[in-house]
């Protein structure tokens, strides 16, 4: 890993062991490293899982078979490669997942569809079936390893591991929840791709897990941007052991089911976070907030429009109190607004009100919380009662040098 | 204006004059500067008038304002203020503006609806009226000018003075189209605007000439992006003084209606050309073109989600023929597409076909060509008769430095 991103945090927190889960990771040596990069978790007979994807339509082989393999609702087994995507490599690609697959449920004793396979690196060069089959099988036999170990592992571009937990008390017991996350690390020729797991020994049907996760996702994973570009494989899944000892949930409003979507929800937060913590050159983690507007779909879209903004996100970068710049990305966003109900916000400071500067603006506040590394944009539309907070970084050299400043 | 952009051309075009078209410049010293930065273009009576604006909600009163008059249809001047947007000021910015319209119009004893004012710069500042209204008074009086320094004029933070001409043959008569443009510069803390003025001597009927112009700004200023934001002020006016001496058109099918549409839409595109030319931090000019998507729409819709794919653009500054980020930016654009058709290329040469890299892919070609300053990217989706072509610039530290590098 590269030089760790200033907004990191301290260390890797303590993840609690989920019955259930083990994970071993081997070296499967996709480019010249000498590091682990094939990760294996298996999962105990009876779990079940659930998955969002990325909504590229130039999708993986990975992304299109893990659609599917949701639909059945169980897992055994997860693989993730990294260092080549196996994205854009039509059929060759194809067979090299479900070679992995195979390999997998040979060894367990299980349906290939009960396997899920992840990759990130490279595009555009077909997975080599040799080293996956060789990884694969010393990955079988590794002993277990650490959440860490299993996190760093996962990494392509990232400049530190991520992990998460939480718990809840479901039916008398306390069911875990741990996950790990990579992202949004990008350099040539790799693709940048966000990859989510989320563990817990709760016992849940797949449709409900299905519907928590999807729920969650919305204002956590796809609730981040650093740059508005979409990755061919973004993946998040989430298993349920079911090992806690619980009734199993089914519903929504099954007693503890609140309680197991929040430890979830603060999981898949908290990962989000650490994937724009790790973005491209980021130097200031940004919150904006859009209140007001006439829907949550709509505040989102325009949140989304504020935190894509290259505009907005220079000014944070060079702690810019431009507000010009934030209104403009309202503007943009296509959805209702009124310039002359419009307030803007940094920090806790108003800056602009009902489409003005406001009387007797004071920028040294707003100055000084600039400075800082977190920063919040507001911006209150006034016109309804829909509200949505999205997470983005700042637009620094450090991106450009990532992105632009080498030659293939 | 600062050091001119390498991709800029040789020198300001010799454009031609156009009969019923005087320019005069001032000094209004909007900033602390010693130039002119105030235009005032007066045009003869029986001026017809067309526009575009912006799309941004939150439009300046200047926008707003001129939206009303083009409906009138007719026009005897134009003021353009630079250094002061005066978006997002208000009641205060309105009544400045309608205070530049009354004065002009009291001089030539016209309506002020037929005063047009156009505004760039700072925002969130209102037009200081008496400062703008000693401006207007020594311009109302200053000798005529070149289309040169009009153009210099205009400009902030452009680095060179924007032009182009054109001619056609209406009714037997030669009628002249010559255009002055500014953008997309943009410092602290101004916003960037587009303004374009596209004069000619044709005598055209309102309508008619609304129809063209926007028809005309739809594969030219409405084609091109530097970097997805979009400006509270970007217009673009077309005036036809009437003056060459043929029979006035009234609609597309008169005779000689399709020449001159050929000569605005020229000069447009030229003008549009030179205003990505002048992007921000632009070292390579990149023109993307979309074939065979499902409609013309549709492959607007995917050429802008690469044409503003920060990841394409870091690629192209980077001289890397990452086709992955192309397939990335095709697939992000929520548009029918379908991977296994997809086929890249760069300047003529094709990268990857149905859905795989090449084979026996030579990048020698493709390098060289991304050494050029002049960038082709081609992807054709395989699927219709859809096609569209978008220009726009690298993304390179320039970019950065100029809209992050300072404090406010």
């Amino acid at each position: 890993m590269t030089i760790r991103s200033p907004l990191a945090p301290a260390a890797f927190p303590d993840l609690p062991e989920i019955a259930g889960v083990t994970r071993r990771v081997a070296r499967a040596r996709y480019k010249d490293w000498d590091r682990c990069d094939l990760t294996y978790i298996e999962l105990t007979p009876g779990t079940t899982v659930a998955g969002v994807f990325t909504r590229n339509i130039c999708c993986s082989s990975e992304v299109e078979l893990g659609r599917e393999q949701v639909r059945r609702g169980t897992a055994r087994a997860l693989i993730v490669n990294a260092g080549n995507s196996n994205a854009f490599t039509g059929y060759r690609g194809r067979t090299a997942v479900e070679a992995i697959m195979a390999q997998v449920a040979d060894h367990l004793g299980c349906a290939a569809g009960d396997v899920f396979v992840s990759s990130t690196g490279v595009i555009g060069v077909p997975l080599p079936k040799d080293k996956a089959r060789a990884g694969v099988a010393a990955a079988l036999t590794a002993k277990p390893c650490s959440w860490e170990v299993a996190a760093e592992t996962i990494g392509t571009t990232d400049t530190f591991a991520k992990g998460a937990a939480a718990s809840a008390i479901v039916g008398g017991r306390t069911v875990h929840v741990a996950g790990i996350a990579k992202g949004s690390g990008m350099i040539a020729p790799d693709m940048a791709t966000m990859l989510g797991y989320i563990f817990t020994d709760a016992a849940v049907a797949p449709a409900l897990l299905q519907e928590m996760l999807r729920e969650a996702a919305g204002g956590t994973f796809n609730a981040i941007t650093v740059d508005s570009d979409t990755s061919t494989s973004d993946t998040v899944l989430l298993f349920a052991t079911g090992q806690a000892g619980h009734a199993p949930l089914a519903a929504r409003d099954d007693p503890g089911a609140d309680a197991l979507y929040a430890a979830i929800r603060q999981v898949a937060l908290d990962l989000a976070h650490q994937v724009v913590r790790d973005g491209e050159g980021a130097s200031k983690f940004i919150e904006v907030q859009v209140t007001r507007a006439v829907s949550d779909d709509s505040a989102k879209r325009v949140a989304l429009a504020i935190a894509n903004s290259p505009l907005v996100k220079t000014a944070i970068a060079g702690e810019d109190a431009n507000w010009g710049r934030v209104v403009m990305a309202v503007g943009k966003a296509g959805e209702p607004a009124d310039r002359d109900r419009l307030a803007i916000r940094f920090g806790d400071h108003w800056v602009a009100k009902d489409g003005l500067a406001v009387d007797g603006y004071d920028e040294a506040p707003v100055a000084a919380h600039l400075k800082g590394r977190d920063i919040r944009i507001g911006a209150d539309l006034g016109l309804g009662e829909g509200r949505a907070t999205v997470w983005t970084c700042d637009l620094t050299h450090g991106y450009i040098s990532i992105n632009a400043d080498y030659r293939s």
